[in-house]
């Protein structure tokens, strides 16, 4: 067993203890120290990034993930700023969400606490270490991270600073941590920590979700892949169809709640397609249609098997025209991610039988899979999105980072 | 890949998909068949059931397992009555938890659907297949049923029932299944098809629970080894404590929210012990303390440390001397399995304390462990007592065999 996580682990394990009944008020001063600090000590953070940035170009990396690696001031800011945002949230541990009182006299509450230790592992970029260090905190839980090579100076000059607010407002040591060896044996052996750690949230690409997935005996809460469809119905308002279709591929295409695909109702192809696709056409999206929507609107791609099944995160779309609501719905299952899902209609039994049948964290009528977020849904602020059932599903915020536990009180009941 | 387990479990999965929003009346239908039929072919169970019983005999199996094992008309009739109770249980599924209008005019609904396919993995108790069963179909969930080797004949004989009057209801095909091959290789491929099983849920004995923890990929709730305390403050009710005490640990010593430990505050231990522990001792229990409670009560065996460790599920009690709260709930900490703990005392504060920091499923101040229970706690049935922290803890009802899922209603809303 790797002895730094370990002992990161033990100590984690052990600040949970207190963080469970710790008051707001330390929580919310520690999280202002973590912001006031971020700020203070950007030159810190930036200097440590520009080693991350130089050994990645040393490697070769480019593109987008150079991007998401490299932070600014700018950027530092906004981290901090998304810190002050949580201290405004709404504390959630210790409600008690529902009490109600036995014939024999015994009072049953169920309070919401603490996971109590939770592990992210995540990849390339550095702001996941601020946001999910400040919104574990918040719901009372103690975290350890690990985060990818990439950004490990980033990472730990991060670490350090939220560590250092952290320990000056009073909470234990161990309440925020950060794996510096980022072998890969390592995050195996974190995989398998129960007895250190509740719960395991992975963020990064499918590869490493699949990982943990495969991998950890810990629980896990898996975030993930969104292959998003937009059905338009054959009673859709048009002009609806056409907005949001258009704003769920290109709003912002690299994201997970963003459409993947469009499926058509046969009955309104020939008015729907053309105006439509000419509209993503006009954002810069290419098009991969069925032979049907080819016949109809000839300047685009013929679409193969794969492109129903892939989440794009680019400007791409694949397009299906089908025969009715059924076909529609056995498409989302097929080829779907269970993450997004939207219908266009006017139609009220239509509406209904969709939002019954399919089978999905968010299922939409007459709007955009783009609002399937923590901010947009009203939480404040969110550490992902899950696409699994067991315990949260779609967009988690602070409550999803709780659990309960059952507060009983008696006058000296015994079982009959 | 064994191809009965992928057969049953492709088929389930198919059946939950209708599942999902079939009616409350069909479901009931198919339960009061299930329980009529139970009784109606109860000497074919009893014949299937007495091969099991001839084999399990053969291979030297005796007392709590043989009768665990053993069917009568009395044990088939308390099934098919456990059925019928169900039926008359409010369904979870469709239940809108909460719902918000957004400043854009998005309405967000949390709605409660099935989980869709749970996998029960179990032991020599043929009655879980019934339990189990009728629970799952009741929250509109499949299930595939892996029972032990030992009631095989029996489970088979009970699932086939099952199935014939589930499909008498217009239920689909594949909405209840059992395993019939109980090689192990089977169980541990079930434990990976994540594809096709939305949640394992093991039932059975400590080492059951911790080959499935440790090698399912599906999620997996965690059902649980009880090791739970009463601790008796210096400021208790010493009635009250005494009764409380001789009811968690002698009511039923076998199950897991029996008491397994005594904790007793250094200033009442003269006054409380020597009573309490005639109490004990007058149920047949044997006690084994630490060597200040020996010196006050010399008849008692001395304790070793493992003894504290264990859940005896039986007529023994553990006994502490602690100094304070404090102690006490370090002792819980260390040795407790989260459990069920309750605290003895009038004091108010010290009760608040102990609600606080004793992290458990449940937590009591002046009441029996025993109460842990679906049952007691007015779920009105139960599949298990989850000791994990993710999904469900405490005693599992019918809500907690559903999950989530957002249902958003808009009116052509594209996001900014």
């Amino acid at each position: 067993m790797n002895q730094e996580l370990l002992s990161k682990a033990a100590k984690a394990k052990e600040a949970s203890r207190s963080l469970a009944y710790i008051s707001t008020d330390v929580k919310n001063k520690a999280l202002l120290n973590i912001a006031d600090e971020l700020k203070k000590r950007s030159d810190f953070i930036l200097e440590a990034n520009s080693r991350d940035m130089e050994a990645a170009r040393d490697k070769g990396i480019t593109g987008a993930l150079l991007d998401r690696l490299r932070l600014t001031e700018c950027r530092i800011a906004e981290m901090a700023n998304g810190v002050r945002e949580i201290v405004q949230l709404p504390d959630p541990v210790g409600e008690i969400i529902s009490m109600w009182r036995r014939p024999n006299g015994l009072e049953i509450g169920k309070m919401r606490v603490p996971l109590g230790v939770v592990g992210i592992i995540y990849e390339a970029r550095p702001n996941v270490t601020v946001d999910a260090a400040a919104l574990c905190l918040k719901a009372g839980n103690a975290v350890l991270l690990r985060g990818g090579t990439e950004a490990i100076n980033s990472n730990i000059a991060i670490a350090s600073i939220i560590s250092d607010a952290v320990s000056k407002s009073g909470m234990p040591e161990g309440t925020v941590s950060i794996l510096e060896d980022t072998n890969r044996s390592v995050a195996a052996e974190m995989m398998k920590l129960n007895n250190y750690i509740d719960v395991l949230i992975p963020r990064g690409g499918a590869g490493l979700i699949k990982t943990v997935v495969e991998n950890a005996t810990v629980p896990v809460i898996e975030t993930g892949v969104g292959n998003c469809h937009v059905y338009v119905d054959e009673h859709a308002d048009l002009d609806k169809a056409k907005a949001v279709v258009v704003n769920a591929k290109c709003q912002r295409p690299g994201v997970c709640n963003a459409a993947e695909s469009l499926l058509v109702h046969k009955n309104i192809a020939g008015t729907f397609l053309p105006a439509a696709l000419d509209a993503l056409r006009a954002q810069g999206v290419e098009v991969r249609g069925c032979s049907e929507t080819k016949k109809i609107v000839p300047w685009i791609k013929e679409a193969r098997e794969e492109d129903y099944e892939q989440e794009f995160l680019d400007l791409i779309i694949a397009v299906r025209i089908v025969e009715n609501l059924e076909q529609a719905v056995e498409h989302i299952y097929r080829y779907g991610t269970r993450h997004s899902e939207s219908i266009i209609t006017e139609n009220y039994t239509t509406a209904r039988r969709f939002l019954q049948q399919v089978d999905a964290a968010a299922v939409y009528v007459n709007a955009s899979t783009r609002f399937t977020d923590g901010h947009q849904f009203g939480f404040g602020a969110e550490i992902g999105i899950s696409t699994q059932k067991l315990h949260a599903r779609g967009p988690m915020g602070l409550r999803e980072l709780t659990t309960i536990k059952y507060v009983i009180y008696g006058d000296g009941q015994v079982r009959e």
